[in-house]
């Protein structure tokens, strides 16, 4: 199946994902892929035979979050420059959500911008990072500061990758699905919760209308000034969550899981949302064996970091919180008390 | 007097470019100036006493293009983030084309790109740089190899400033100035050999023909892929030169003159351009006190330094000529051998 994608209300550019699985491909230029040391030994030689390229080209970097900085980026390059791309080259990222920003980030600065293709390796990466072109890296001041907003020309999903995923990681690829669930589509939150995630027709169903509804969103606001920090739901939270833990503990997907069930803690606070549907979104947070628990131990540090955030514009905080399961509402002005009470309850063990 | 920039062909993004004493300038967001060691002292107290915002803080870096590089960028979104800048937030860049360009590429990557002004300080970033918004770094590869198409939200040209503008550099701004008036305007070059360069009006005039020029092409080419090439006029071959001196011999304008001169002589060679031509544009060359003379001491390592140019797409070279004062032709498949002739004509003292 074949999801069009098509920017046309800010950079007018159109390309299509396709769902299926991956098919021959065949390029007149030059070509590099971009893939890391985990998944290059499980699945290169596969990708390798259906690639004819007059030149091809691997740079292989470590797997790992850690490894997302401007120094890699910069090794990149300096690869593809090793072997003379010119501007008619192409890039092809294959690996996860790292992989994904990075190759995307240096095929926006290689010669000021030449194409890439994204083959996104895990189930995170498929469902979100396959739609709306955000590449960068991290930095010490926080994740994803520096960066470009670009597109690839084609993306191909192929769930078989999956076979070979860690089933933590496939749970944070969930999450994401979750979330896009909870924010827009009520029916779509009931599919979920029926659903079985094994069954590799379903998997297709799932992947391609939370890409569908991605591509909604980014195209209403590929810039993100408006409506697409609604993507943000969990994430706020989330990224605390990662910052206090260093990183080390909760896969990004995970600390998403647990910044949703903060947020809807907010959200039932504030009236927005029933003590059942948090509960559901819950039960299918576990469902799909994400962790859903955490203790603040110091609610005015977690709270300040906020502040540290990169959405948070000018000072003040941008909560995204559910309206209802299949609504969200965005909000600028909760009382600093009000959000101190919701993050005490999670305070101690619950 | 004022030009409206109209880049409604590709991004579809507008801006105007006043050419006049700089006004004083309010904002209500953070500022940060980038400038650099050498203009800080000359006019930066002069600059600050016309900006009003609620933060505004300096960062200077040293004077140089041997300073543009990935790690000055890194270093400069580094103060950005100390000072907290966020996604609406602006940065100025206040110098000249390598402020500019390092300042348009540090706000195209601050949390995938925030606003940026630009008030260029020497000649030839008022009529090159301050259209097109090709920013950049350069690497052990090559110049501006690095980089990203960033466009300003506004350009000040204030002609002041050049009163404190070494002669040298003043020349080098005359290069490219020559250089669209020899691609597309014969008026604009007839009017340049009666024109004095020291008279603030006239100088007002020709900055202003020259930043229309390249609108006009910029408009039509964004992204370079066409017609925006022919602004390369001089710069194959001047590459060649300032990469052979290694960029210590001549500034990048006194390089373009030269191959100017060589361009010339190829079109000469070919029969798009007489020889009186060809002397005319020598003439206003040397009026303005740039070089016209370079010893290649080796023609193939000069020629094969062409290739390592990023504007050789996939192994051809792109020469750009004049066809006659005022027109330009487009060639790539030149011979070799024509091409090496006209270069050793340059390979004994003329």
């Amino acid at each position: 199946m074949i999801v069009p994608i098509e920017l046309i209300n800010s950079s007018n550019i159109t390309y299509d994902i396709t769902i299926d699985v991956l098919p021959n491909l065949s390029f007149d230029t030059s070509v590099v892929i971009v893939t890391n040391d985990t998944i290059a030994p499980l699945h290169l030689d596969s990708l390798l035979s259906k690639i004819e390229a007059p030149q091809l080209n691997v740079v292989t970097i470590p797997d790992g979050e850690k490894y997302k900085t401007l120094a890699t980026v910069e090794g990149i390059l300096n690869e593809c420059f090793e072997y003379r791309l010119d501007r008619k080259s192409l890039l092809i990222a294959f690996g996860g959500g790292v992989i994904g920003d990075m190759t995307g980030f240096s095929a926006s600065l290689y010669q000021r911008g030449i194409d890439f293709i994204q083959i996104p390796t895990t189930l995170l990466s498929q469902v979100d990072a396959s739609v709306g072109g955000k590449t960068g890296v991290n930095n010490a001041f926080g994740k994803n500061l520096i960066g470009a907003f670009y597109q690839p020309k084609a993306v191909y999903i192929d769930p078989s990758f999956l076979s070979t995923l860690p089933a933590r990681e496939f749970g944070a690829g969930i999450a994401e699905i979750v979330k896009m669930a909870v924010m827009f589509d009520r029916d779509y939150f009931e599919y979920l919760q029926r659903a079985d995630f094994a069954n590799r027709d379903t998997l297709k169903e799932i992947i391609k209308r939370s890409v569908e509804l991605k591509a909604w969103v980014v195209n209403q606001d590929e810039k993100e000034a408006g409506i697409r920090a609604v993507l943000n739901y969990g994430h706020t939270f989330g990224h605390v969550v990662e910052n206090e833990t260093r990183y080390s503990e909760y896969l990004h997907g995970e600390a998403v899981s647990i910044g949703m069930v903060m947020a809807n803690a907010l959200a039932v606070e504030l009236g927005l949302l029933s003590i059942d549907e948090a509960n559901e979104v819950k039960a299918l947070l576990i469902k799909s064996k994400l962790p859903i628990d955490y203790i603040i131990k110091d609610v005015d540090s977690f709270y300040e970091h906020f502040f540290l955030d990169k959405k948070s514009a000018r000072g003040s905080i941008k909560f995204i919180l559910p309206n209802g399961i299949g609504n969200f509402k965005m909000l600028n002005d909760i009382d600093e008390s009000v959000v101190k009470k919701v993050l005490s309850s999670f305070g101690d063990s619950k």
